[in-house]
């Protein structure tokens, strides 16, 4: 394995052992075992993540990867391609959903601009990584090229890396980029080997006539590319994005840097797909935070075997469903780490 | 309507005007209208509810109102009566889920005996008002006399007048009583006039023969009780509990007060329903916090058209749910109140 392809060092397993003391630590706890449901699973898999029995979050942070579609060409959005610059701008004013709910949660927020179609680098408090003003048109051409991918994926491991060694022990990735539930749809037909129409969704709000060219759109994109795509970084070139890149490889590093994540929605979990299909290990230390609203995301979550916690009928994206089940994540935590057990307590088990 | 049949006294309705300016609000934010799902829908209806475009929550409380059973003598718990007064202890001492769920989020608990089997009169930090030592068991006779069922009814109504006084400004409830299930489904069979077998679930973990067991008595107790229920206070006369009739009443004084009430599981939503059959106009002053694993709870949900924020196969009880789901509906709360509008963060809207 050369250290050019990084992304297929294996991540450690998460512990067995520690699982087995948390699960056994849990049944002690004063309620009927299992009452609480995916709490009592949320904190026993973090346990075996942390390697000690009562796991705690100190520095959470959310990387939010932006990038623009070439797609969007092909009328594939209900917004225009200017919003992704526009949102940039709200995201670290402050004003957007995942903003808002990072600050009132003390998570991390930064924002990496990993390739817009308007230019945007006169944007403060923004990391610019840009590596082409957006991907091409995927209809008519491979979306990016192989060095590209490759650019985005390490781009991803990078910004892991800084925040690794800041403290970082839990992660959040989000995601802006008008057109990409184009990509993401497109990459997860590839990935999985499906039609296309099953993983297609209105995205930010396409209805009627719209979504029925969007979906036209895309079975074209995927004929034109499936001949092409014989791996899963082919799949990413012909048409993925550069967001989504950086948060497989992101995801990818995290794992192996033994930093638990917790997935977002459509976009994100298409790009944890990816991650898991070029290596496998990564898949441990994802835990998933919604299932969305946008349609197709209940095969990903199914292809990945994923439980997820919420389902609040959420499709905005940005990271935003995984910053509002950070909250149940710390809930499950407290109780994991603070209930008394039934002998503290004086409390009678089950009988008999 | 006489002052001693207060419970039927009507709430005042969430305003309309305010709920439309609260949605017109929602669909300027910089976000695809409705894509934050349930989160967008629980701060309108905070915001009809607190006749405030803004709806905030300064001073949430949770009550938790504990009472035995009877029915216990028939062996349709997994628990020995004792836990009862064992767990009241554990609340106030912070040992139990809903206690750590409590003290992470600033909500304060205050702990209620409705009448316990075995005396407790002892326990600091507990609000004893015993109606009487645990019900009768109701495969026999009435679980409490008429007299009884208003006290406790009254219970509930005093405790939320006293917390309403310190500037209580949102409410969940919460319960213990073992064997409150096999009530909880009896006098829901009463009220929906359904098979109790189809409200009929482990409660804290029967299996096997020993939940066959329990079904089998239940379907005894709702076939005695039947023919004596004409009314609602009839059914929770015969087959209640008194930290039923002690929720339902402060569900009904908190929506008279004009208290927003986050509704738990199981118990709760039964003691709930009595509610909203006593007094119509209770609905709109509830929400539901979670789907609960215990069968029957869908049934409920359903015949009260609530639609839960989350589902995460809980099945404690306690309140423990209402103050998981708390966490959602202040960050539903946060988007709403600090997200920037379109305008604010000059982002153009959907095309055409």
């Amino acid at each position: 394995m050369t250290q050019d392809n990084w992304w297929l060092n294996a991540a450690t397993a998460p512990s067995e052992q520690v699982r087995q003391q948390a699960q056994a630590h849990q049944d002690q706890l004063t309620k009927p075992q299992g009452s609480l449901g995916l709490l009592e699973q949320v904190a026993i898999e973090l346990a075996a993540m942390q390697n000690r029995c009562k796991p705690q979050i100190h520095q959470p942070h959310m990387l939010i990867f932006a990038g623009d579609h070439g797609i969007v060409a092909q009328g594939v959005s209900a917004y225009p391609q200017s919003v992704t610059v526009a949102m940039l701008s709200n995201f670290v004013k402050g004003g957007a959903a995942v903003a808002t709910l990072c600050r009132q949660q003390g998570i991390e927020l930064a924002v990496i601009n990993c390739g817009t179609a308007h230019s945007c680098e006169d944007l403060a408090n923004i990391i610019h990584r840009p590596i082409m003003p957006g991907t091409a048109d995927f209809s008519v051409q491979a979306a990016m090229s192989p060095a590209q991918a490759l650019q985005a994926l390490n781009l991803g491991k990078e910004q892991v890396e800084r925040i690794h060694l800041s403290g970082c022990d839990f992660l959040m990735l989000g995601e802006m980029g008008i057109g990409n539930t184009s990509a993401a749809s497109c990459l997860s037909a590839l990935l999985l080997k499906r039609d296309v129409d099953t993983l297609t969704g209105p995205g930010t709000g396409l209805e009627g006539s719209a979504l029925a060219h969007k979906k036209a759109i895309l079975n074209t994109c995927v004929q034109r590319a499936q001949p092409l795509t014989r791996t899963p970084l082919q799949a990413l070139e012909q048409v993925g994005g550069l967001e989504i890149a950086a948060i497989s490889g992101a995801y990818i590093r995290a794992s192996q840097l033994g930093i638990p994540c917790l997935v977002d929605g459509f976009i994100t979990t298409a790009a944890a797909l990816l991650a898991v299909q070029l290596n496998p290990s990564v898949r441990p230390w994802l835990l998933f935070a919604h299932h969305s609203a946008e349609y197709g995301h209940g095969i990903l979550l199914a292809a990945l075997k994923a439980q997820p916690l919420l389902n609040l009928a959420m499709r905005l994206g940005e990271g935003s469903g995984a910053a509002v089940a950070f909250a149940t994540v710390q809930q499950a935590l407290a109780i994991h780490n603070n209930m008394a057990t039934f002998a503290e307590a004086a409390v009678e088990g089950k009988a008999s």
